[in-house]
């Protein structure tokens, strides 16, 4: 009954919102060598930056840094040293070229569904960033088809299914955020499969989802999938 | 005998690269007040760093601004101040909100060729900020298409003109970059309509173009290129 799977790939496939984490945690041990105030209080005012200049950056490593940038020299009150911001560059930088590592059972459960039906990759955030990942991750050849988006919303996967002409009602999207991956494909009337990550970036945690929507399964991991997509094709 | 018509965005629609230099030059200005350097010689570095940093960046705004502050750290020797480094990240955020401006003629040209022919937009770039631009440029709704990739080569282009089912033969691509919109799709067996914009980033001016080709055609501006695809269509 289903006619395309998508997969979702940052904390789906491969390890990502760790890395970003670090990042943060890094970046706040060198903000906090010059203001007193809580790690948590500093993130807090982190996220803040963040979140205003989103609909500025849209999502990715590159605008996290120059958040980090603006965030810090707000923070110190411009008494932040070149030779620190270099620092706060620098950790972007790396998490731009962070190894791409496979979540455990990623590759037999992507092998296993790819056989059955034909799959798509949708992801977003920076497109240069997701297509490096996506060739370094090795899965490549396995997604004919890879949907690098701005925003995971209902235009949006209304759009690429429009493109791959298939229905709503005969697509699943498996991923693990609720915000992005689950709530705008079951409002479309499609289907998912939620497979949470251990850490969920705070933006992605606002969603709206019926938790009893027969049209849901969630999983604990990767090797799961095949068989709740089975389930729900009933 | 022309199955789609494709367009660049940046330099081809509207003004791009007049903001980016622009930019450069206030750069140029915070930077020189810290160092005797001849302003050429600045530019000369800061392109030095943005060449090594696109393997790593990619295209756009950010990444530029990313590279600006590297350099203004490394070419005053640590010795700027946060305050100017904020500058500088504003710099970039202002680049990245710059009014979308169509270039004469543009929407006119677009409008005769899509009533003539299926179009696309293929443009190269920051995902979101291209978004921004196209939401904003008022031709949205000619484009029922519209793709960003994150370079303009080749495989690119056959990628596109696959999920298209549209042969290179059949496909011409009006653009003012002959390394980004000319030669690949020519080397493809493609067409191609030349619409030099006034300034070229130097990254864009290394380009290995057959400059008789017959199916190359060059005009002045936007205006001229309806006329330009009937005289390729012979």
């Amino acid at each position: 009954m289903f006619e395309l799977i998508g997969f979702d790939a940052d904390d789906t496939l491969w390890h990502s919102e760790t890395y970003f984490q670090a990042a943060h945690q890094q970046f706040e041990r060198i903000v906090g060598q010059y203001i007193d105030l809580a790690d948590a209080r500093l993130h807090e005012r982190l996220l803040e930056v963040e979140q205003r200049n989103i609909r500025l950056f849209g999502y990715g490593a590159k605008g996290m840094t120059l958040s980090m940038v603006e965030a810090a020299i707000a923070l110190t009150s411009e008494r932040i040293s070149a030779a620190d911001i270099h620092r706060i560059v620098q950790i972007g930088k790396d998490v731009l070229c962070h190894p791409v590592e496979l979540l455990p059972g990623v590759r037999e459960a992507v092998e296993a569904i790819a056989a059955r039906f034909p799959v798509i990759l949708i992801t977003k955030g920076d497109l240069f960033h997701q297509e490096a990942k996506i060739a370094a991750c090795g899965l490549a050849a396995l997604f004919p088809r890879v949907e690098i988006v701005s925003e995971k919303d209902p235009a949006a996967y209304s759009r690429v299914l429009l493109e791959c002409a298939v229905a709503p009602e005969r697509f699943v999207m498996v991923g693990n955020s609720l915000r992005s991956d689950i709530a705008p494909v079951l409002e479309l009337g499609g289907w998912g499969v939620h497979v949470p990550y251990h850490v969920t970036w705070a933006h992605e945690l606002q969603a709206n989802v019926d938790a009893a929507s027969p049209r849901l399964a969630v999983v604990a991991s990767a090797a799961d999938v095949p068989a709740a997509i089975e389930r729900l094709a009933g």
